[in-house]
């Protein structure tokens, strides 16, 4: 890991609601509203703290929909007690607001409340749901997916004779995604009355207003249209929201939408979105609060859950205090996104055809320059990858040259057959997925794209292609812009130490790679700064140990390789290790071992490949990196047992 | 081919309207409407045509629209003589009305009239728009992109300078795709007055009426919730056509929708879907007509085009007669689909918790017998397959076994994400696309599955097969349905003459395969019925001329190989050929070749991996797997070479 620092946060002491609180509101003789804003009270407290324990996480979203979760699981959901099998069911499907989700669980009991100090840890609580954790009914994370899956359980719960009322909370950004309105028609053929959808109308999403983003325009129009009970509602008003819950009891059969009324990031001033500025980004949409945030954030959410609490009777509101764990942070990295950030502004100026598309990631994508640079040039598109893509895929018909930006997880999947037809035109539109692979590993399997390789390689006329060092992202991305097809690249989002340089005078070509570090026993083939810096260190560990010698090579093409190039690549050598932040099955390393087999080397060549073998774990990058045994001491281990036919 | 027979249709007399006719209409002096009711008239010969001697394609589609295609391209095209990059835009979204598209473009003298006679022919027409074809805009055949596309054609065309009109027809089953939603709100933000969209509402999609699908509801008031301009008409009234375009000429900065009510099979009495049965499927949605529908459509067609040219005062309709193409067929062939269709229902009897879901392909899916014997049990989704994926996911969370259905081009991509996202919950789902691979030819690339592999096949719990004959169908399909993962079945679903059987007694397991044909040389590894055929054909041809012999593997897993069973498949010989009804890149032979690098067999063995290396081709089946050198005579010959160093 190279030379560390360590993150200054690292005395901070978070403060915790302890579970005597929420069961003291539960039983408290009061009004279920004023112990619903009690209950909602604490569990803000808590969940600020889990995210800034967690150092990272939605707070924006997890405040919006904090007030109605906690109504809904102490006055909606039935037989909660039966265990979630047989309870009423709720789920978020923008799922982000899982710290909500899991500070409101805690806080009724149905969590262990050790798991509030185990938020994005292996093990613990994953960033985005995940139904291995009680009394999540969902994966969420991908958006729009929720009220098809609701129905799905209706449906089969009445052929099971077990009906129950499923409660489904949506994003207001989610309501761009097309599978939504998709879903929305066979819920009112099949009169699914128990579905009630609540719409968290916090009209803020990741980056900005929803309404500079793709307008909603008129949210209940739209959804009568569609043949569904409307209501709105105040979504922090708890009285509110009882009335309305309860006037949906007079609805038996057809399927209820709520659009809640919310504030992002409500209950901390500075983190609410009105307080945003025209023109700026929304900063608390996800990550985790800086220490003086966190500590004034604390400091209102403090007196308001006193307030509510005192107003129940109580007396004054018991807390626990944890020192939260250090995050060791490595002092020079390469920055690929960054990179990419400059590089894109540089390639607009050269080439004028080019456009930029967004999916409600301008920062995470890095495009915040090129949007100021060039603002006729640059599409937000909000959260629509399908139409996105194919709004590229028409401007590409028409002489521009668009490059279409997402998370490498939703883009490539998403979007999967729109980039298909789109290649199918011949016509050129660049794709540049970020977040890609197995690190960070702190948002959960939703994020953590391990298969986007594996589900674009094979569409035709797309060249696909990732960089390992800052500074192979210029002459990479001005290949893949230059080349006769379209093209992907694939870019980790991480920050990385590096431990070699990308080679002075290299030539791109496609097919074709670069030796990161010599040797002569084996050779190793992979991609991407992380995976090849621990491949680097567990390449001078083996030698020093072993004396067996590593040739390190990037290849940074992901669905080519030039059969000469392999050849001389392996050379006189008889093992060949490929390594894939990716899962293994349909990555660059099937590939190369199919290319080996296709040469036929003689003496044999045995081709061991290395990645990611299952889903991926949620937790520091130190514990996912671990838990897949892609550290350098798992890396160590594995080039070792490779090499043992060599040295028998 | 093995024993064929000829189709009774051999002598069959197709009746065209040639182009001097069209030209006449053109240049008639009358009003705009009465010309274009003939254009229509003399073109829905041509289109009824076209498809008897294509032997496929689809009338009711192109009947509906055809009245709405004529008025367009005779009266709000602009500057079509400029050519396909210089005009006012048209393409059709929902694509399979390509016939009629055609026949309209080579009456306007746009395209060759020789083309009349190549629909559906290698280097002719293809069954879906494809850019190659001048003045088709856009590769369409997967729905709901449509306004997506045009909106970037709209936006490149204003950054260029050249604002253009675009006009997109879309079907109105295709309203039911999310992504159509999803594109409508940034049309409003962006202000994109030069767009029309004409719904073509003919009420019956592929299968039978659209309100028994997934009933739309109030279109007029969904378009208008978006924030769309709506207007209504007749899309066979050529006056209230005329109407209701220029009506819009008053709305220039808002993107604007036309409901035109349409009939499907609008002409031919017993096509039009008014003629449907209550509780009958439609006819005509694809598929050629009979010899006898034929004539009697045509007579009728003929009765109207003598009428409306007559009224132009042109005299008699001239006509040209051709015979049709002979169509050989099989005796006696291996039909997967319908042993699927027989196996479903018999599953269905054994396992209570078993559920069929469909998205409007009900008869091609082998869905009709299942449906008739669990009504409870079947779900009707309609064009909506990320909302059926999701369903599904949501059913098994809740104790259900969904089965997905659809085409494995639409399956495998359009809810990739969805996919994945039910196996992360590691809930069981069985998904079936038919329609699997390159044949039939004659739909063109939108539907010949050649990446679905590629695309799922990394899905973590997600288990993939194939069958090769109609006795591997039921053993297969059980081994799916009780594996401890989803599964996903392929299923080819053109029916094939087999040379050779199943084996009895095969014991099913994982990773694993059978010998069709015993042989010392070389083994050839692949799977599915025509490729496994031809293959067989080719290995007997290769020992007739060279005596070199064939060991021919079924392999019906896709995603994955026993290492084990590999070795002892290969056994003592050093070449191994894989076959790919599917693109090399990610097919199963890719994951073979793997595998055997992995295995680092001595003395080496080569692995030479045969497969779809290009887009694939539109033509008949022979004409198909000819150009992608997959016939018999293609295999030989790259058998042969792969050989060349074994003999050397």
């Amino acid at each position: 890991m190279g030379d560390l620092q360590t993150d200054q946060g690292e005395s901070l002491e978070l403060t915790f609601v302890p579970a005597a609180a929420f069961e003291a509101v539960r039983a408290a003789a009061a009004p279920a509203s004023a112990k619903a804003r009690a209950f909602a009270a604490l569990a803000r407290v808590n969940t600020l703290s889990m995210i800034a324990g967690a150092w990272s996480g939605h707070i924006g979203t997890s405040f919006s929909s904090l007030d109605v979760m906690s109504w809904l699981f102490l006055n909606e959901l039935r037989d909660l007690d039966k265990g979630p099998a047989a309870c009423d069911i709720f789920f978020s499907s923008k799922g982000h607001d899982a710290p909500a989700l899991y500070a409101v669980l805690i806080g009724m009991g149905l969590l262990p409340r050790e798991l509030l100090y185990r938020l994005r840890r292996i093990g613990g609580l994953p960033g985005h749901p995940h139904i291995e954790t009680p009394y999540v009914q969902a994966n969420t994370g991908s958006l729009g997916m929720g009220i098809s899956k609701a129905k799905g359980m209706a449906l089969a719960n009445r052929l099971a004779g077990m009906p129950r009322r499923i409660f489904v909370l949506t994003g207001d950004g989610e309501l761009q995604e097309g599978q939504l309105w998709e879903s929305l028609a066979s819920a009112v053929r099949h009169k699914l009355g128990e579905i009630v959808v609540v719409v968290d109308h916090n009209k803020i999403q990741s980056d900005t207003w929803v309404h500079d983003v793709s307008d909603l325009g008129d949210v209940e129009a739209k959804f009568r249209a569609f043949g569904w009970h409307v209501s709105r509602c105040d979504g922090h008003d708890m009285d509110g929201l009882e009335r309305t819950f309860r006037s949906l009891d007079a609805v038996p059969d057809r399927p209820k939408v709520v659009i809640a009324d919310t504030v992002k990031g409500r209950g901390v001033d500075f983190m609410e979105g009105p307080a945003l500025k025209p023109g700026d980004l929304y900063g608390y949409h996800s990550g985790a609060p800086s220490e003086s945030s966190y500590l004034a954030g604390l400091a209102q959410l403090s007196a308001q859950a006193r307030e509510a609490y005192g107003a129940l009777g109580l007396g004054p509101v018991p807390t626990e205090i944890t020192v939260r764990n250090p995050r060791r942070e490595p002092r020079q990295t390469d920055n690929l996104v960054g990179a990419y950030e400059k590089v894109l502004v540089a390639e607009g100026e050269r080439r004028p055809r080019l456009v930029a598309l967004d999916a409600d990631l301008i920062k995470d994508c890095g495009l915040i320059s090129f949007s100021r640079r060039f603002p006729d040039r640059f599409f937000e598109c909000g959260i629509a990858e399908q139409d996105m893509v194919s709004m590229a895929g028409g401007m590409a018909r028409r002489g521009a040259l668009p490059v279409v930006h997402s998370f490498a997880c939703f883009l490539a999947a998403r979007p999967n057959e729109q980039i298909y037809n789109q290649c199918s035109e011949h016509s050129k539109v660049v794709y540049v997925g970020s977040l890609a692979g197995l690190l960070p590993g702190g948002p959960g399997h939703s994020h953590q794209s391990v298969r986007d390789i594996s589900a674009l390689a094979a569409v035709p006329h797309l060249l696909m292609a990732e960089p390992t060092t800052e500074a192979e992202v210029a002459p990479l991305y001005a290949a893949l812009l230059d080349a006769n097809e379209s093209a992907y690249l694939r870019l980790v989002s991480v920050k990385w130490p590096m431990p070699f340089g990308y080679p002075a005078n290299h030539r791109v070509a496609v097919g074709t790679g670069w030796v990161a570090r010599e040797g002569k026993d084996i050779v190793v083939i992979g991609y991407g700064p992380w995976m090849m810096a621990n491949a680097f260190q567990a390449a001078e560990d083996l030698q020093a140990r072993t004396g067996l010698s590593v040739q390190l090579v990037v290849l940074p093409w992901l669905n080519r390789v030039d059969s000469g190039w392999l050849r001389t690549a392996i050379g006189s050598r008889h093992l060949v290790v490929t390594l894939d932040n990716h899962y293994v099955h349909g990555g660059q390393g099937e590939m190369v071992a199919a290319a080996a087999a296709t040469l036929g080397l003689e003496p044999a060549v045995r081709v061991v490949s290395i990645g990611v073998e299952s889903l991926p774990e949620c937790g520091t990058n130190d514990e996912v990196m671990a838990h897949h045994r892609l550290v350098v001491a798992g890396l160590v281990a594995r080039f070792e047992a490779a090499c043992a036919p060599l040295v028998r």
